[in-house]
């Protein structure tokens, strides 16, 4: 355990580029002796022999050279559910907590809210009420916020809005809520020549502006839900304006067209927590060769938050029954996980 | 001339992975010395110094540690057009070749082709009567050859072509019908910290199955036009099958909305050859800070061919205007290409 002890504190303090140099060098040297040195530390800040067992298992079985089961870095492509998956979801999904301060920001603009909902009941702080009509007046929450403006405009409010708002429940940024384990996991994936990218159902401009900086995951591997654009030259300088209409849904089967279109190529691995990400899953199980699958179950009432079958938020039903039927790997965040965010747990 | 000399001689003989490696080991190591030995050597075949010191000054403006014009690595995106870019496109664009000579191995399977437009034409050997019908026409010819089967499927197929199908003025394969400044750009540019991606109107799954190897440009970089994707358990194994049905057209607006849905940053470098890349251009050189845009005039009617205003194919007319009002770099192939093809010249 010595060697885990010792990688874990160095990811601790911040020192993860030097890994990511040393292996990055490691695979550009193939013919060498430090192709040899692949990073086989496991991950996870873990309880669970079985859980971390599979993953690294996996990993050396692709990644050592001459194995029958031997995938080229260039095939190593790891896909990542974001809400519940990297970062936590309850009350609401984070993004939708955007929304729905920008609606109070944006009221003054719109006195016909005032009457109108599910606005009305927003602005009089009744969530409840305004939410009661479902995913329609989610949709128009969202739209109204997330359109009608350049896309380097909304780019900035949402780094305004995700460098100081706060968690109600923790009070910590929405940016500390990710999972610690998930953070080694890519670091881990990274280190052994994975591509890691993010598939989510999401807004696609909203995770980008902090993807990089919180996950070291780059805009361009980030797979999401996108409204539709414009292109305009406004006094000459071409610029792009955020439409009010839906371009590309995200979810559930839209996960693995998402990744067709986006990456083309079939993840070997990939990672989620609710039936949306059930498609994606086994997108990636049904390529050939040795394939990856985990599902993040949120077992943890007191850490974090318990719920699955019946949650409206994160439901984990149909996702957990085929995991059972396929032998996919369940993290048990209660039993699996020492630690859940990086500053300890709820 | 000598150091240049010795670059090209290198990359020729295959070995742009050796410097490929030695860069990318330059760029891992920002505080050590060797992040000073970025390779600054010309790329193009070339006599044109001026085309030449535009490209140059630029890119070393941009990598220069401490430079104001300084753009970190993260941020060096190049958006290349394809066709009459990369590679040629008379007679008729590569990706139609293909198409075309689909219909005829599909034909058995559709009797009613006989009598139908634009097939009856085409089966009869009738190019110009079939393509009479102008983009409907083709639409049609390109829809029923890319949709009816699996991403796989699809993909086995165009191996299967793109290794022996021919180009009829050259007798060389499509894949050798590249050019070899482009080729070099692209190295010098990668070998320079610059992430390169291609950005063309040509469908997604078509280009993708040989783009790593002839350009050196990962499917997950490649951003086109695509069609609709329906996931589907076959058997239990999850497929995705191409509908007939169009997604996104990545053409002239189209290019800048692709970018930003797909890559997530603005390019700062951007390279065309047509009115259909004239957005593309603008919004690269619609970003803060140095830009660069250049556009290959097809000049050279004895070694390639000379095409522009007034061409049905690659038509350049709005965008030579554009590049002359706004300062662009133009190639002139006749004079400043010094090499056409790696075999040389039509």
């Amino acid at each position: 355990m010595a060697s885990r002890n010792r990688f874990f504190e160095v990811t601790r303090r911040g020192m993860s580029a030097v890994l990511a140099a040393f292996t990055a060098f490691a695979i550009l040297l193939p013919g060498s002796g430090l192709s040899q040195t692949a990073v086989t530390s496991p991950f996870f800040c873990s309880n669970a022999a079985a859980t971390e067992k599979a993953i690294v298992t996996f990993v050396e079985r692709v990644t050592k050279q001459g194995s029958p089961d031997f995938v080229p870095p260039t095939e190593r492509i790891a896909t990542f559910d974001n809400d519940g998956t990297l970062w936590a979801e309850p009350p609401i999904y984070f993004q939708l907590a955007f929304a729905l301060e920008r609606v109070k920001v944006l009221a003054p603009l719109h006195p016909e809210w005032k009457d109108k909902e599910p606005f009305a009941s927003l602005l009089k702080g009744d969530l409840k009420g305004a939410l009661a009509g479902g995913e329609a007046a989610i949709f128009e929450i969202v739209t109204v916020t997330h359109s009608g403006m350049t896309t380097e405009e909304f780019d900035k409010i949402v780094r305004d809005w995700i460098t100081t708002a706060k968690h109600p429940t923790t009070g910590k940024l929405y940016t500390e809520m990710v999972y610690q384990p998930m953070l080694e996991l890519l670091a881990y994936l990274r280190g052994n020549g994975f591509k890691t990218f993010i598939v989510s159902g999401g807004g696609i401009d909203f995770m980008r502006v902090f993807a990089d900086r919180v996950y070291g995951i780059p805009p361009e591997q980030i797979v999401r839900s996108s409204g539709n654009l414009a292109f305009e030259l406004r006094d000459g300088r071409a610029i792009l304006m955020k439409l009010p209409t839906f371009n590309f849904n995200d979810d559930k089967a839209g996960k693995p067209i998402g990744i067709q279109t986006h990456i083309g190529r079939r993840p070997i691995a990939a990672f989620g927590n609710s039936d949306g990400d059930l498609q994606m899953l086994e997108w990636a199980r049904g390529g050939g060769g040795v394939r990856f699958a985990l599902i993040v179950h949120h077992t943890d009432a007191e850490r974090e938050w318990a719920y699955d079958r019946s949650s409206s938020i994160g439901r984990l039903d149909k996702a957990l029954n085929a995991a059972q039927a396929e032998g996919w790997t369940v993290v048990d965040m209660k039993n699996d996980w020492k630690t859940i965010f990086p500053f300890g747990s709820k």
